[in-house]
């Protein structure tokens, strides 16, 4: 008999949580489109602005201050834009400062021109290194506009957590905004706009148990915002034209609201899953190397190497054994390519690495099933330098 | 005891097909990314890939010449771009020409400058000037690149149809690329992009019953593709990056589905209702004005004008005797403007005009409740000349 299948690839996008299951289907019901000014349409308009209260609690931001787009990817091009407006002025932001780690949509550069881009390094242990932050930023040539800066709160493959209120201080001082990608920390870190010293963050709903096809830019102020990516319609205040995806959003808000219910206590359970299973590899295979694990972390990733086990080789063969988990990030059309998060950290990327991330839904049973799969793959790869 | 509301405000947004919402219903319970390479990503893949069949099945183009866009809005935003790739060759196009009575997403012109854009004017019967066009292309100075050319095939303000295989002819004959706006038309005419003589077409999933969040952009051939607008991931490929909209993808596919099956047959049916009801506001008002009755229009659409009733005041009207229509399209974030469709034809668009919009679910009964609803509310109207 075959045993139901385990998933454990959260960090890829998390099963959707009922309660925005159910906030989808009863949007789905309703005939309205939010901007029209009918009793239906007023209805669709008031499901929406509900989702944007809850999204923007779970971020400790204002609602006013949520922009719906329909991805974090979105989210990242529309506010990595060289223009931004203020009011009817124009505001200039002469070059873009990425980490190394920032996950594609952000590292490529968004609107600005690959000339205009910079890639900044992280130690060895996977954090933005600082003092070169700092130089880059000292070095900053402002004729043609202030630095832009984006550094992402949580990596999608190590789980690390970098840290942005000192990233903030260094940007701050150097006159520069800084967007934070907090698309793997919402819902698993206690997190409010204001305390990071965020200008903007980026966020995605089917990151945290919402649906796929709907993400979000929060400001935190009104004031200054980027040129909009997608334009011809005046809905959310301009920012961003196109009929809102009302079941998605529902759907987001829903997440948004169940998430931010007892965080601290739900994610100390998830990342006593996540230490349970790390404990149960390292007694399985003494040998295996788990990234970032001296490090701030979140508590449901963990991103480990087997000497001897090529990452792709690895996660068929925990597919086959019916656990379903990634070899770095799925962001690339089903390809599995070298980690530049490892890459970036001096790692030899070549061989990969794999990546366990769970959540609230992850049980003891799957953590199980995941070790025993793990006992077994690693029991029968071949010795170190050999790799399959 | 109130009366059910009836929703006539289809070209808005249409109200969910069933067989869309079991499509997105069942999508929803499935976790995994349609990028992982695990079994439970490939499944995911597998409904994609079965909605773009069905969307291009719909359009008469092949399923690898199918965009998905989050709106079509986004694919407006996507395809007026002033740069085009033809593998790794970049190809410029010069100027955009739009009619006057294109939808605001591709009026405002995409990526194109404000002075790289040309608006081109419409008969006082709403149907683009040929005349117009071609002295416009025949002028066109190549220097920068070819032209490129937006019409929509059906306006959402008077149903009316456009010529669009004379107006290919003409983009043809000078160079250029035709994009064509067929977000009304699609499901409501039998359409196909080849015999349309369109290089692109611009779809919504919920104008035909899918979910509001997905659209499409369809190519006529797949090596000139317009730079992408949404950048940093694989997906699409490489076309639209971003986690792609599983369950709305799904529930576009199932909408197309239905809506290409006895096509003729439907529409036919709801052509005669919307005509029925044109027939009862006449009798009823004989100095009811509805515009483009005399040209080749879609059969769910009427745009009418009752003098001595302004248009917000109409729509209100209308709203509380249970009766969803519009004044006009509903892309502005619930303000009722002055039409630009009425502006482009030489009508007085001050007072401007009420718009039904009909479907599939649209009943007899409907249209007995909008005729009542029309007459009592004619009847109370301001004498001519003295718009409430």
């Amino acid at each position: 008999m075959a045993a139901e299948r385990i998933y454990l690839d959260w960090n890829a996008t998390a099963p959707l949580m009922a309660a925005a299951r159910d906030a989808i289907i009863e949007a789905l019901t309703m005939p309205g489109n939010p901007s029209s000014v009918h009793a239906e349409g007023r209805a669709a308009r008031a499901v929406v602005e509900k989702a944007r209260r809850d999204v923007a609690a779970l971020v400790g931001a204002e609602p006013a201050h949520v922009t719906f787009t329909a991805s974090a990817t979105e989210a990242a091009n529309m506010v990595l834009s060289p223009v931004y407006r203020m009011g009817k002025s124009r505001v200039s932001l002469g070059r873009l400062y990425v980490s190394a780690i920032e996950h594609p949509a952000v590292r490529i550069g968004g609107r600005f021109a690959s000339d205009k881009l910079t890639e900044l390094p992280v130690t060895r242990s996977g954090v933005l290194d600082l003092d070169a932050l700092s130089a880059q930023l000292s070095a900053h040539d402002s004729a043609d506009g202030l630095p832009l800066v984006a550094v992402m709160l949580v990596n999608n493959e190590t789980g690390i957590i970098q840290p942005i209120r000192e990233i903030a201080a260094i940007v701050k001082k150097c006159g520069g905004l800084l967007v934070v990608d907090a698309v793997q920390a919402a819902g698993r870190v206690d997190l409010s706009i204001a305390e990071l010293g965020a200008d903007f963050l980026i966020l995605s709903a089917h990151k945290l148990g919402g649906p796929k096809g709907v993400g979000a830019l929060v400001s935190r102020g009104e004031t200054l915002m980027p040129e909009p990516l997608v334009r011809g319609g005046g809905q959310e205040k301009g920012h961003r034209a196109g009929t809102e995806n009302l079941a998605a959003i529902a759907g987001f808000g829903a997440a948004a609201r169940e998430m931010a219910a007892g965080l601290v206590e739900r994610n100390a359970q998830i990342s006593a899953l996540r230490d349970r299973a790390e404990q149960a590899m390292l007694s399985a295979a003494p040998d295996t190397l788990i990234y970032g694990r001296s490090e701030a972390r979140v508590g449901n990733t963990s991103f480990f190497h087997l000497p001897g086990l090529k990452a792709e080789t690895g996660q068929i063969a925990f597919d086959l054994e019916g656990v379903a988990l990634s070899a770095g990030a799925a962001c690339s059309s089903g390809k599995v390519g070298a980690s530049h998060v490892l890459t970036a950290m001096g790692e030899d990327a070549a061989t990969g690495a794999l990546r366990l991330s769970i959540g609230p839904a992850t049980t003891d049973g799957d953590i199980d099933r995941f070790v025993a799969a793990f006992t077994k793959i690693a029991a029968r790869r071949k010795p170190a330098g050999q790799a399959a």
